[in-house]
């Protein structure tokens, strides 16, 4: 048995939402490190987080800072990793970086580890962590895939504010507040911190998630439709997105329908392969009330599926309702789940 | 120029969400009254609500409330329609029905006047309102329907917990409050007041609307199947479901997938198509952001259309977000407007 050695491991965006929650995810996970850094903008620096009972000071990011590192972690915005990520790995860490910047970067392993583990071994010094809601739903998929081999997908997306950050979940309470209070507010922040118009969030559902597109499609959208053929290397995938913000501080859901290229797929069958799938919980007993919510998923880094049923016309067609924790397995644990199986593999020494 | 002669209206179920609805949207439309007749359960009876500023007090609806009366718009619950629709119709009423007790009877039109208003001259007695979320998706489809022939429908529903009722539209509230206090609560009504199990709602999603049938759909779902074909007259239409209740008071939001027949049809004249479509109102800029949402459908009888895309994989399929007043064109509104197309076609006298 060979010994467990520890890794320099840095956090970069060590005070955002998904930070914090991948400096919780290493420490429940007990990733073995023997230094921990934790990086942040200027702005945010000089903050102290605990790790394991003890405090540790936040400092500026630098390409010097990422002397020494093993393991990147990267969630401070996609200009941040495209600026230093690059100096990390100059300076000989592995980056798992959890923004847009490199995903449809072809010399970039986009991974879900239950999907496309293997694929970390073509990494050139960066591997992408694909966007929340196409995580989730790929993490459902592969197994059918793999079993009934997969045509099409129609997914229309149900997603929580905090995938759009701390701030937007705060904006959310506040709004909830002055609404049950009958007092005035500003929306500042959604459907898009950096977009022209802001709108209410509170008690409403914003078609917008990520700015739009030329096509008429969100940035949100085309992530899930070309990230989805990357990551299951199926180019020739149909896949077609609507996605849409509700007023949830954490909890994805979507509404999938799906068509397989096996004939005679069962509904029974589909839930007996999905009962032991890596990463996936079944909730699916509709004569008990018994589905996926996201109140439920919070804190989980599981994927939960129910409403599996055939479509009534298509007989190779499916409906399902797919939730999990946006900023657990949609971002902070696939990232560190990225790092385990770099670990794993050997891939990092 | 003929004289527009007076009507005796009832309304049954006068205290409810729809009822409250159907009242206030008979004074704004003027509709022509010769005398009001307020009708509920014995549990309200003796409340008082005010018409054009009279007070009506509210009378037990019994098979004898109905006698003089030419419209009677019942909003009270399926087994009040079984039990006193026939008595109404018996006593020479015309009946508009908004609940679900005939909307699938053979011998019952069931009618959304931009879509089949002829059908109402098969009426014996008793005219069905659909289903709220039907109601506004065949209101968007519709127009292309007509100009490009209409093959499928795929649609995931975001609806509003008012549908469920003014109770549920109380738990909401309740609810969010006591989770923004940090206080304890007990789901009581929602998804189905009458079924089992009770969910949070506040700052959650429920993927069930009304109780669960054996094939795995909800009722709702079903609803949103059948009532569409009879609607359209197309039994040939495929459709399918996946209905999910919001943390919203009102307004229904609906993201379609729909194919049509004809080859060629553009996004643009889709747009074109619905911009002088009856009862829509095309709201569709996606470089300015504009988009409908439920916050501003409220207390509108419109059907708000936008994010009309075309499907990246299928050039016969389109993309679309469908919102508008679950209680107003989805009940209240869409029962007056039948009752207003009985008027203009002489069928009622």
């Amino acid at each position: 048995m060979t010994e467990v050695k520890g890794f320099h491991v840095a956090v970069v965006g060590a005070t955002g939402a998904v930070g914090q929650q991948m400096i919780q995810t290493l420490e429940t996970r007990n990733f073995p490190i023997s230094k921990l850094t934790l990086l942040s903008s200027s702005r945010s620096a000089g903050k102290v987080v605990v790790f394991k009972g003890e405090e540790y000071t936040v400092q500026e990011a630098t390409p010097e800072s990422f002397e020494g590192v093993d393991i990147a972690l990267f969630s401070a915005g996609g200009s941040v990793s495209k600026a230093l990520a690059p100096e990390a790995v100059k300076r000989g860490a592995i980056v798992v970086d959890n923004t847009s910047a490199f995903r449809m970067d072809e010399n970039v392993p986009l991974v879900v580890p239950e999907v496309n583990e293997e694929e970390l071994h073509n990494h050139n010094g960066i591997i992408a962590n694909p966007n929340c809601s196409t995580i989730q739903m790929v993490v459902a998929l592969q197994p059918i895939r793999n079993q009934y081999g997969l045509k099409k997908i129609i997914v229309s997306t149900y997603q929580a504010v905090s995938g759009s950050g701390a701030a937007a979940v705060e904006e959310l309470n506040r709004q909830t507040k002055a609404i049950i209070n009958n007092e005035s507010f500003e929306p500042q922040i959604l459907p898009v911190g950096s977009d022209k118009k802001h709108y209410q969030i509170a008690f409403n559902a914003i078609p917008q998630i990520d700015k739009f597109q030329e096509n008429g499609y969100t940035y949100e959208e085309m992530k899930m439709i070309n990230e989805t053929k990357k990551i299951m290397s199926l180019p020739e995938l149909q896949v077609a997105a609507t996605c849409v913000r509700l007023p949830v501080a954490t909890g994805h859901s979507e509404s999938l329908y799906f068509e397989v290229e096996n004939d005679g797929v069962s509904v029974q069958e589909v839930k007996t392969l999905l009962e032991t799938a890596p990463g996936v919980v079944l909730q699916d007993d509709p004569a008990n009330q018994v589905y996926p919510m996201p109140a439920d998923c919070v804190g989980k880094n599981d994927v939960f599926v129910g409403r599996i049923r055939r479509d009534l016309d298509h007989s190779k067609g499916f409906h399902m309702w797919v939730v999990s924790d946006n900023l657990l397995k949609g971002a902070a644990w696939n990232s560190v789940q990225i790092a385990e199986s770099l670990v794993k593999l050997g891939i990092v020494k």
